[in-house]
């Protein structure tokens, strides 16, 4: 049975998540009703990632197997058409090793938390961003987010109802950069912990309206206990934006 | 009585345009029912550019006069209060003397026009694109954009129904550069006719397709007829991106 990756683009907000779930619309049920059209059986598609409900992707990759080879661009242009109007669309699809598996492969995530700070609310990206009408101070969100960087405990960092063995991360970049009226968090490490961007993003807000200095996100980190830190930020700023392999 | 200036961002695929229109969502009559709110009686909002239904903006400018002084901040926080949930928004507002016109005034217009050039579907940009994915010649489109700078009768670029007096317009810059999956084609002009730009970018997407030269739009700019241009590019991908004054 050939082996294919795929990569793919969603809107999170029209979906409950990656994960297929009994009722509700997931993406990867999505994408598995899409392939069953095109191939007449099912297929389980597995995901780098299992974004949350509301999160974003322009960059999550999948890999399925199939009964029987098919041209990428059969796969592509052919569970597009039969996906639709959802939102989702297969990007690029390649054929793989056997050995290759999306989410176990996967040597890193990078994810882009955007932030809209500006008074006027969000129109033309609303449901996309984040909306934060006070001034915010990157700088100092720049400083704390050093803090985070390397290998570190982030029990304060991640979800009550997560599932990960360990709560020990390496984050491998942590960025606050501003593009115009919107402030980016961008992170990348090999695995994140679960909500652990957007519990970060929280937790650089309080910095940014000048609450906490960056030496509290230190104490947060060490203080190993989920209270410690800062609000969970809403899904909708975030964004699965590339996943890398070896 | 004071007049203001405000800045106004809008999703033009929830309207049928600027234009006031006795039925129907337009841009125009949702800040007017919103400003109508905010002072308990009716107020006229001029804008620099009636655009077409469809057509966004980021950087729309219009002028009102208001039967008292309001805060800029009450303006803008309250007409955007009261015009929830419609897709536009005040980004901006700012008084301005009496003899300040949101049309008369502009030196410049600023559009920009979004192709979504890949294989896959829009899915997070989907109704602010163009979708058009086979390959596109882009340095070919970049000569043919020349062959449309400065001041030249456009009648082969105006639409049927426009009502300006004269065919002839200034183009100040036409720009077409790549930005990852997309590729952008900018104008800036003093004014542009009616859809001179969706009928620009239709032109310029034959040479894009290989099927004309740059010398072929020289020639549909010589024929003053409207006929001899390309096809008019849909709405979804163009925007407003900014107006200019002295």
């Amino acid at each position: 049975m050939p082996r294919y990756r795929i990569t793919v683009e969603y809107d999170g907000g029209e979906f409950v998540g990656w994960q297929r779930q009994a009722s509700d619309q997931s993406v990867q049920g999505t994408l598995e009703a899409g392939l069953e059209k095109l191939t007449g059986g099912f297929v389980l598609v597995q995901g780098a990632g299992r974004t949350d409900s509301g999160v974003h992707a322009t960059g999550q990759v999948a890999h399925f197997d199939l009964p029987k080879p098919y041209t990428l661009k059969a796969i592509r242009d052919g569970v597009n058409f039969h996906v639709r109007p959802a939102a989702v669309g297969i990007l690029d699809a390649v054929e793989v090793p056997e050995t290759f598996n999306a989410r176990f492969s996967a040597i890193s995530r990078s994810y882009r938390y955007r932030i809209l700070n500006r008074r006027g609310p969000p129109v033309m990206d609303r449901g996309h961003v984040w909306f934060v009408p006070q001034p915010l101070d990157i700088p100092a969100m720049q400083a704390a987010a050093k803090r985070l960087l390397g290998c570190h405990d982030f029990t304060s960092f991640r979800a009550a109802q997560c599932q990960a063995n360990s709560p020990i991360r390496t984050m491998d970049e942590l960025t606050v950069t501003r593009h115009g009226d919107e402030v980016w968090v961008e992170a990348k490490a090999r695995s994140f912990l679960h909500k652990q961007i957007r519990i970060t993003v929280g937790t650089l807000m309080r910095v940014a309206e000048g609450a906490w200095t960056p030496d509290d996100v230190t104490q947060a980190l060490e203080a190993k206990r989920r209270d410690a830190a800062g609000q969970t930020a809403p899904p909708e700023g975030l964004c699965l934006t590339g996943v890398g392999y070896p």
